[in-house]
């Protein structure tokens, strides 16, 4: 017996990597054991920011969906869905859209940071919307756990506003998804900076070969104050060692290093070298699945269209119950005649 | 050879009367014979103002399809469908939002005078984006034609808007819709106000019946300052006077008693008398068509289902080409397999 239906997603924007492993992905593989879990490819979100970049939306859309296959997303237990091939979803958000106010979409945090991060002085319609865009992902297929990052909080109070409201005004329709802030929070970059980010180049994708893994490991930032393997380094915050701490199966030798590193008895080299080591044993068993996905496109295929049959037959029955709600059920059949 | 497709519409607020027939319906059943007429009825848009009115609406539905009916609007030639129907309309709605930014939409005038008549101090998201639904009916029948109120003309700005920055953007897949502004503008109402609304009351149906349209015309407001029949009148904007001009046939008829009005020669009822008999023989056949259409309402019913499926497919097919274009075109068989 699951616990409820979970839902979370990407927005396919290309090759998931460590940070993705480490952020949600990690997670997702462990709740997919305790929940029924639905995993959205959000192509339409894609819109609110990157309408001039949509030529790879489709090999993104593929590369995305075979990462989280290579993780351990078992396509038997969990659904993956592509939100534009779930019609339902748009049209809960044009009735979600009268249920929001525009001062109170103008309040969430995130569009701010959205603005500023992408330069956007005038945000379209559709950006002030992602929350309700948001709120019909979740609510279509009655979503009632979202594993979110801290800093979306946010727009799921916006969805959980928008539960309560259509409960309130029409019937009690929806759940008010509750959130499920996830463990481990966030993986520097290999330079050091705070997140993996594909357009700083400080990143190693999920996807990445034996040999490019080790390449930028070998380049990686660690303590910058230390000139000699002699020298006694700093463990804490240093990459190298958060990655030892995420990604290194063996504790023993992770706290030996950390030791040797303090006292200025390991190189940094050796270190990195353990590292390489321990991240390609990490991902061997995923290149591994990956392998054997892609050597089957037309099974990868079969999974998003079968995920994305199944969402869909969930949001009907949703619309149809909304509609139920607002006495709008009327010519019922009228959809489904052909 | 038609010249070219024309969408209009209304949303269905309850029963028709002489204003939209002076206003817009008139027009239509010309229209119909020059071009290829879609004729919306637009419950969504009813939801940017009524939520919590929604009761009535399946029955305004019925209500103003017959309406149309029964003054001339012909099911062999003309498409009447159901926005709710056509659930590729919110998804093209949902593409048009990131193409049109919030301060254009918070500039549109009639946002402000909706606002302000409504005593709404915080528009919702979807009132907000309501020129942007209308974007989405007009193009999703890639209709090019739009007759309009003159106050109307800023909400089919946005369209055009959207329909370029779509075409610029992507690849020219829609039309310009060109604005077709009606003869006839207003009807005032029978109490002399500038417009009939159901609200007032001063109002006539176009169902009334023979003895409901003699009582509100002998009911009606005429010059305030005429006392006696024999005190010369004013014709000029007199209500009874438009009335008569609007719908009496006898135009020789109308003459001489405007002639006997301005020299005192007749009285107000003698003028009221004559209209409420042009006015229920302007309405005899059209309540003629109503009862024909009524008593086969499972035909009605047809006429829905039949002209939503046409529109669903046109709009299906639209949605398509704008996803062409847009490199969106990917898993097109996934939203048809059940």
């Amino acid at each position: 017996m699951k616990k409820g239906r979970l839902l979370t997603g990407d927005r396919p924007t290309g090759k998931l990597h460590l940070g993705h492993y480490v952020g949600t992905l990690a997670n997702r593989v462990r709740l997919q054991e305790e929940y029924d879990c639905f995993f959205l490819v959000a192509d339409y979100h894609l819109l609110t920011t990157r309408l001039d970049q949509l030529e790879e939306i489709e090999q993104n859309i593929r590369d995305v969906v075979l990462d989280n296959l290579s993780v351990g997303i078992d396509p038997d237990r969990s659904t993956i869905f592509l939100q534009s091939a779930v019609p339902q979803v748009p049209e809960l958000q044009l009735i979600f859209s009268m249920l929001v106010s525009v001062p109170r979409l103008q309040r969430v945090p995130t569009l701010k940071e959205m603005m500023r991060d992408l330069h956007i002085t005038q945000p379209s319609a559709g950006l002030l919307s992602y929350p309700v865009l948001q709120a019909a992902d979740i609510l279509s297929v009655c979503g009632e756990i979202v594993p979110v990052g801290k800093d979306q909080a946010s727009h799921l109070e916006v969805t959980r506003e928008i539960a309560r409201r259509f409960n309130e005004v029409f019937a009690p329709v929806f759940p008010e998804p509750e959130t499920l802030i996830g463990e481990v929070g966030t993986l520097p970059g290999t330079d050091g900076k705070a997140k993996m980010s594909k357009s700083i180049g400080n990143v190693i994708y999920l996807s990445d070969d034996r040999e490019t893994v080790t390449q930028r490991v070998m380049r990686m930032y660690t303590d910058p104050r230390r000139i000699h393997p002699t020298d006694p380094g700093t463990v804490e915050g240093n990459p190298v060692f958060i990655y030892h701490d995420a990604f290194n199966a063996n504790k023993a030798e992770v706290e030996d290093l950390k030791d040797r590193y303090r006292a200025g008895r390991v190189g940094d080299v050796e270190v990195k070298k353990r590292l390489a080591d321990a991240l390609n044993a990490f991902l061997d068993p995923i290149r591994e699945r990956r392998r054997r996905f892609a050597e089957r496109p037309e099974y990868v295929e079969e999974i998003i269209v079968e995920g994305s049959r199944r969402a869909r037959a969930e949001a009907q029955e949703t619309l149809e119950r909304a509609k139920e709600a607002m006495k709008m059920a009327y010519y019922r059949g009228v959809r489904h005649r052909a």
